[in-house]
């Protein structure tokens, strides 16, 4: 490639290729993967598109997608199989033949050869590119990336073709280390993404208290998104000033949307829940347990996703039957029958229930009807209580609440886990117990 | 729609709309839920493509995929704020202006009324429709879909278009409910699909085993997934067989898949691991708890994940530290300190230790190093020792292995999970101590 003579990225479109992905056998997260990178890097992704194993609908969408945009970004279809098409495509997109790469040849052999294998002709096809292209190294993986050009006859000539291996513990890192500083985003043209996390508000709350800052045609322009009750602010600046003034408008945004929404702005790095209630804690030196009911097992698992969390968490209680809520928190089981097992009294005694037997300073407990079945008219499927037990010194305070929750099973669930990680991190980082939170019962 | 005039799907296209997809801040999953669904119904999609909050780009994307496919089902776009703009762009397609429904205007009234608000100007928008197309129920939401017709010229004449809304449970109902049974997969073409669910084997490994079934020119056409560490065989026929006989076809290749891959077929009916593992051990009136380390919750997670899990599942402890491990678990500290806490012995002492203290009759037991920290030389990062205790009778029989995972930490906790699961199936199901697994260290 050569750089004077090439157009800005202004914009990218995205292929995934695959016929587990286009018939709905296999889930495709790359597409997000790249565009969310290329947009953290000024770089607008307009379409993605995917499509099966053909060479003829390969060499389609790449003519296609090439008119489109100055930059495409192809995932799959590299591999050694029959199926594999990529390259034969992307050689017809740019009216070239294949030629074998040498040092890809070579590099492919070498990592054949470490493994105690012999290289089949078949496997050696990975080494094959257009006569114009160059292949990327996979450190990772088997199957060499490709980068071509291909003159579509788009507004912006030509085209920059990147092609990387499907698997995303490949392709993220040949991203990042071979493609990412190859991007060359508009000039005079800065664009600056900032994300904040918000929790225990909801999304139309959330709107009404930032009202003209979400306005279409400001910029920065601002966002807003839901997922399993945490909200992001997205801030994004798109336009002609320079950099360090592009993120003081960022700040002043940020500023703003801070103000207007206040104690729930749990980061303004983007950064998630469970990080932030992880933090929290740890800088306080304070550890945490949990004691699960109908999450059973949920909450744990998205604290323990976060590395390094063995310093903060200690361990839990799955006690998904009324006999283990008893045996292993020690929840009285009179106040079960009493109460019923979804009840602010029992989230109460399996948040202390907890503490105390596994030491911490800290304890979630979350008991609910997740459904489908188990609802009643009191208490109809969604109905979650959840509790936040914590000591300071001799002192044991619990905080436990009762909440309604929309959608179904799984949706409850993650709803349960996130809204007891947002309970605790907004009591942590405001010093005071939260007011009421997103689904909450106020009765 | 005049069923007489319109044309067979012998194909489909899937458009989703969204800013928020097409930066890569979330994550479509509607396009492989519709085109697995379209699929199983007999009609194959062909391209998937995402495209932003833009009228011009939406008129463009179903005039291209119009023209590409005779059904066109585009998800997101149908709400009440100026960025949803699916409804003007399938208007500009169809070459019509849109009109209001006054059905679908006086339900969201009532919709409205029965939350006790007064339903907005802007509100109101999502009761337009194309002059000529119909508007769709929505049970779950509040804005109705779309469905029209657009004749974009291809060789199949008119397209019908379907617009869903974006949220999954408010789409997959109206799917199921309105739209497919006005699906018409082409005539004289049956498309029959099976899936089977194998545990404990590499994919690799099970293509050898499977050897010339799965060649590409054979119908039933034998394809392979593999997620996370379970694999799924998808038979699909396709051709002009009668459905009896296509049924018949698929029997046959599915014996020769089992009779391949022998105990490691779990179900013929693809259903899930977890379902799997809790069916075997409900059917023999067996219970089951878990003890975690480096899953945290996760395994407890997967299970409690299945609806109606609470007659099998009991609960269960999640030890994350070691002190944990003794004084939950009762694993004796000494054992620890002899051979690590990721070891075959403490695997084996946590999954006594839980049949022991939760009275079930089996207990799945975890400890591994999940990463990115944690690693020796002797145990790097992706050890982990999986342990699964069943009693019979007044006889306690414990199986413990340890396995060298490949991937980051998500993957290794993932892979450890769906292992641990997959090692409780094939023990239940075969009524033998399952052979080597996949990842399993054999020293």
């Amino acid at each position: 490639m050569n750089p004077a003579a090439a157009p800005a990225h202004t914009r990218a479109a995205v292929l995934s290729i695959g016929d587990e992905l286009v018939r709905g056998q296999m889930l495709d997260t790359n597409s997000k993967w790249l565009s969310s990178r290329l947009l953290d890097l000024g770089v607008e992704t307009v379409e993605h598109a995917t499509i099966g194993d053909s060479r003829e609908a390969t060499t389609a969408a790449i003519t296609r997608l090439a008119a489109l945009a100055p930059l495409v970004v192809i995932t799959g279809g590299l591999g050694p199989t029959a199926d594999d098409l990529t390259r034969e495509g992307l050689a017809d997109a740019i009216g070239e033949s294949l030629v074998v790469d040498a040092p890809a040849l070579e590099d492919l052999r070498a990592k054949f050869a470490k493994r105690g294998r012999t290289m089949s002709p078949m496997q050696a096809r990975q080494a094959e590119r257009p006569a114009s292209a160059r292949c990327l190294t996979n450190p990772s993986g088997t199957a060499p990336g490709l980068a071509g050009v291909v003159r579509a006859g788009g507004p912006h000539g030509a085209s920059d073709v990147w092609c990387l291996p499907g698997p995303p513990k490949e392709l993220e890192p040949m991203f990042e280390r071979l493609l990412a500083e190859d991007l060359r985003p508009p000039r005079g043209l800065t664009t600056r993404v900032r994300l904040l996390t918000v929790a225990g508000l909801g999304e139309g709350d959330a709107a009404k208290r930032a009202g003209e800052l979400m306005a279409r045609d400001r910029n920065p322009l601002v966002g807003i998104t839901a997922s399993n009750a945490v909200l992001t602010w997205r801030v994004m600046y798109r336009g002609p000033l320079p950099p360090a003034e592009a993120d003081a408008e960022i700040e002043r945004t940020v500023a703003a949307l801070k103000a207007a929404t206040g104690p729930h702005v749990i980061s303004d790095r983007g950064e998630p829940l469970e990080h932030v209630a992880l933090a929290a804690l740890r800088s306080a030196s304070r550890t945490l347990a949990v004691v699960e009911s109908c999450t059973g097992g949920l909450l744990g698992s998205i604290v323990t996703g976060v590395a390094g969390s063995s310093d903060v968490f200690l361990g839990g209680l799955l006690t998904y039957s009324n006999e283990l809520k008893t045996a292993l928190a020690g929840v009285d089981a009179a106040l079960i029958a009493r109460h019923g097992a979804v009840s602010l009294d029992v989230a109460g005694a399996m948040a202390a229930g907890g503490l105390s037997r596994l030491g911490t300073s800290d304890c979630l407990a979350i008991t609910g009807i997740a459904g489908p079945g188990g609802g009643t008219e009191s208490k109809p499927v969604g109905t979650v209580s959840i509790a936040h037990a914590r000591r300071d010194g001799e002192r044991v305070e619990v905080d436990a609440r009762t909440f309604w929750m929309p959608g179904g099973r799984e949706q409850v669930r993650a709803y349960a886990a996130r809204t007891a990680l947002g309970l605790l991190a907004l009591r942590q980082i405001n010093s005071e117990r939260p007011g009421p939170m997103l689904f909450e019962s106020v009765r």
